[in-house]
């Protein structure tokens, strides 16, 4: 009566999306157009000793969910007397703990797919699951380039600092034997937040690594143009802006220069004028984006580092994150009317972190698209804590609701970790049932051909259209 | 299996909600309380010599889908080349690519009642949708008072601006074959805007249609006053506020009409003093309006000309407005308790365009009920963007766990075309599916009377029993 | 083919939920650890003489539904001439008008679980069920305690102002025949609202139970201190706050001296000051809390007391309340981090009135998690105006997805109504489909040892562990 546990039709409810699924999404290649994966990594071709070096070295998510758990912080991140295997027995205990958690079906998935270990993890079956997957790991073809190859991968957007050497990306480009694309994506976050420690000696090492001085803002302007130019010769296409709130203010290119000025002279600088200076040069970087054909990533509405205290002691990225709830629709449109004023919009993608922006962004869109770009504006998937099953339905629904789903470029694994990709194959599901139960409701036509097409296009086909990879 | 598409019983998923659309929902009539039809065209009796005319001469939904498709403008909007036939081309090939859009159902919907049509959109289909729906255009029968006959409109409250003659209205009146109301509403956003260009000279309009002076606030209070008793002569017992954001400010008399002198006299108004002037202008027709036992609707969280170039070249209302998400509990309460507090509070409908005011809304009515009036302050039907499956489900759950669902006066096209009267058929098959799953699941008794009672209300008696028609 | 009207599966769609709810729920005991009974009345072991005594003299939903039903006042809230019966036939006409509402399921189920009374709620049954609820009534056994006895309640937390002199938790501990722990809750609002009039005095009370000096600050804080521990030997071991939004403003201890000094001569205190005078004594208040291992709970975005005509008739509490939409994502991490920062964050417990919070605080809390203490920062319950289907299911699903629904410490009633423990069972029956629904889709494994666990620790035994009572 009840389904099996993550089995074939897992998230699959009804057979038209069970042939949507494996008749048209399955087989399909994945574009991962923004990730965190590392390049250098990847080169190396990294691999792990043990489950724990894969999953629990790096991975926040399930850091959180053992804090949570109560778990001690030793047996999380790490400790002088912990062993790989005690960290593994502490995630195995919490797992059950986690259901209803996307981390419950994601665990499960990497097992099951990378592995073939279909056992529940538990207490119970940590022992079994441990010798299981060190063993193949240990046999080999569980190096980065593998697991990558294996799921079926095309491109892959790496997260890059415009003072990046992008030595890696080079290197793999040589590579003979890997014909998987990695780019760079240029995120110049730390040269716009103005206010932080880390601005000075930013702007000073962009100068050094793109050989121009930065002594004004017409300089500093140059030399991160000379960054987007170097991405670009490197087969960059995409960039990506965290901006925790959405910043807009009037601003001439005096004043901003001005606050320039200001920040190199080590005078404080204001909110207002923070905002000045991100807006003009936001601006400055979304021309010359759309210049050179790239897409503009906006992720909009984290809050970060919420815990002074683990801060300190782990540094950024831990896990001590999370929704922030700004209002977005007036400075985010005032933005992306700036750059369309003058035909000078490039092809953008939004995501927000939270849930509450979704109507908001799937009509802002609307108000930007044109230029016969299908889908030129871009509402973005479903990003870090909404990767989940009503985070994502709540995306697609709303962007079919307000939108094209139809020209939606899917879904990117915003990962740090090889094993991340069986993402994909989540989304995928969940698309291919919503799509099956409008079927099943006859509020879509039961035309498979349509619909199939609609879901490879989603899966790879638009994304494979939309960048300039 | 699955259900057909857009079947009889489409949108209904089981014998009870069957049986409460077409036993109880479908013969009432529509009283379409809010929306954008020109009564000039209604008393010219408009007809469409093409489907192009009648679905693509005006309508910004199409558009947006037409632009986030990739469409070129000039198939979207015309241009010197393009024919009639290339647009209706154009829009047919965007029609499957918006599966998932209320469009996909809106236009089928429109070809099913109004032509008979039953073929899908799309370009191989085109031509003979084409043929069909124009040959019954030329033959006659779908002029504009036809089609709102064919629907089964009792009332339509136009959309108009408190300086207009409202001649049609009168003319419509006069009208010996055709028995529908058809009353304007009273929507003074020109004069409550002093910061647009279009403040000073509406005033100056204001001056003229009422022959009274408006050289101070008094003034300028009894000639609005005079358009509302013009309206309610002519039948007016409904007025519209568009509140992009909702304004509240404590404001004395002497201070908006000092504002009111500032604006006339050409000086800048602040954002403060605009709130100021607004505020105390709303309050002042907000009494009016009570006097006369008028409702007020006010309709909030719109963003609006979005992008400057496409206004510059397409004015408004052609497709680039979205969604804001102003904080409104605050204001909102605050405007409303003004009038409560001495017992002139209205008769009131909130709308708000962004779905996170919902509960909001939902629970700000219940501060402000009372009076003995069933449903005195009502949570308006999901509007615009929201006028979706998702769209109205929520606001019905909403407005169903926070209040009244039973006392809902229901859906308003808001429309400026006189084919969407369908939109009543689709909110009252998602009304009707709504209790008919309660029912199924036992979470409402199987009482066809009663559940049967309440759709009639909610479709038509309510309405009829609440405004003043 | 559809399901009895709140039969004994009532909210459970399947198999799975069935067995989890009867066989796993349904027996637990409760643990009301936040709800507005009065100690007084559970002493004194009030009982109701009809059913309008017991549902209508005090209920500020039922009060609502009536008004928005257009029951004149008098019916409402009482008035010269009204009999009980008129009140209780006022009543009983609205409740089919309530459908969709929780009232309606709330209504039936109390009436069905305290009186076995399954008439449904109407006109035409409004005698017979006055009759036969009021001949058991009489008949006694319906007390508070026996109430209490009943719903198999084995904790209840009051909420207590820090004045109060809390003698009725001291003589129930004292009654022999009555082994519910109750206890105070120390909810110190008054003495934070520093602009409210009810502000000085409550200092000076403050100063009068404590028998210590407030003329400083700091004496002010040891006074406050001084209660703390008073509730604390008296059993307390949580605390409240009504935060109707979240204040943060880094303060120094001398300005917030500063700010009571001007507070405690009259002058004015401005909104700014207002936030660092709560944010100061805030922070104090938690790092006493986490001293004695208390739980901190934070009430936010309620708006409160809309109607000021009302308010002057009928005072706090009579239904004039509705959801605010401030930002808390900032503040509220803000104040929570600078507890964490020195180690002194209690445990925490953090409610929204609003459900657009929800992901915000569903991914806050996991930035605080820790101490190796499960679930340390809870997502409290959905609250008020969200105890219904929908409202609990968004928490819940919120909960899980971000964090572990398996450590939440559940349901607790909110309520003034010794018969709300009805609402136990709502939630239980919610969380024990949320759960079988998983199961029967194969997105949690059919393992009733598990699921069955956690429906108890969920239903009890979390929040068992959780407190220290």
């Amino acid at each position: 009566m009840s389904k099996a546990f993550l089995d074939d039709n897992f998230l699959l409810t009804n057979e038209v999306a069970e042939r949507l699924y494996h008749d048209y999404a399955k087989a399909m290649p994945i574009i991962d157009y923004h990730c965190h994966l590392s390049p250098q990594e990847i080169y190396e071709n990294k691999s792990f000793k043990t489950l724990t070096e894969a999953w629990l070295y790096g991975d926040h998510y399930k850091w959180r969910a053992m804090r949570a758990n109560g778990v001690p912080e030793e047996l999380v991140t790490g400790g002088p007397d912990v062993s790989d295997y005690d960290r593994f027995l502490a995630f195995a205990r919490t797992v059950p703990k986690t259901i209803g958690n996307p981390l419950y079906h994601w665990s499960h998935l990497e097992l099951q797919r990378f592995f073939g270990v279909h056992e529940l993890i538990n207490e119970q079956n940590a022992p079994v699951i441990w010798e299981k997957v060190n063993a193949q790991l240990e046999a080999g073809g569980f190096a980065a380039r593998d697991l990558i190859v294996k799921s079926n991968v095309k491109v892959i957007c790496t997260t890059d600092d415009p003072t990046d050497s992008l030595e890696y990306h080079v290197k793999i480009k040589g590579l003979s034997d890997f014909d998987v694309k990695v780019l760079p994506s240029f995120r110049p976050d730390k040269g716009l937040e103005i206010n932080r420690a880390t601005y000075l000696p930013w702007v000073q090492k962009l100068s050094e690594v793109s050989g121009l001085p930065v002594d004004d803002y017409d300089q500093f302007l140059q030399a991160l143009d000379s960054r987007i130019t170097f991405f670009h010769e490197a087969g960059g296409r995409v960039s990506d802006h965290a901006l925790d709130y959405v910043p807009y203010a009037e601003t001439t290119k005096e004043q901003a220069a001005a606050i320039y000025a200001k920040a190199l002279s080590g005078q404080p600088v204001s909110l207002e004028e923070e905002k000045q200076y991100k807006t003009y040069t936001l601006l400055f970087l979304g021309r010359a984006y759309a210049k050179l054909g790239w897409a503009m990533q906006l992720h909009i509405n984290a809050a970060r580092n919420n815990s002074s205290r683990m801060f300190r002691t782990l540094g950024p990225d831990t896990g001590y994150d999370s929704i922030n709830d700004s209002d977005i629709a007036y400075p985010l449109s005032k933005l992306l009317d700036a750059l369309d004023s003058d035909d000078s919009l490039p092809r953008t993608i939004l995501y927000s972190l939270n849930p509450k922006d979704n109507y908001v962004i799937g009509t802002l869109i609307g108000s930007y698209q044109g230029g016969g770009i299908p889908g030129k504006i871009q509402f973005g998937s479903a990003w870090w804590f909404n990767d989940t099953k009503e985070g994502m339905l709540w995306q697609m629904n709303a962007l079919a609701n307000l939108g094209l789903l139809s020209r939606f470029v899917g879904m990117l694994t915003d990962s740090r970790s090889f094993l991340s990709y069986t993402r994909h194959e989540y989304f995928r599901r969940l698309l291919c049932n919503l799509l099956g139960e409008w079927v099943i409701q006859g509020e879509a036509p039961h035309d498979m051909e349509l619909l199939g097409g609609m879901v490879r296009d989603i899966s790879y086909d638009n994304a494979n259209g939309y960048f300039d990879f």
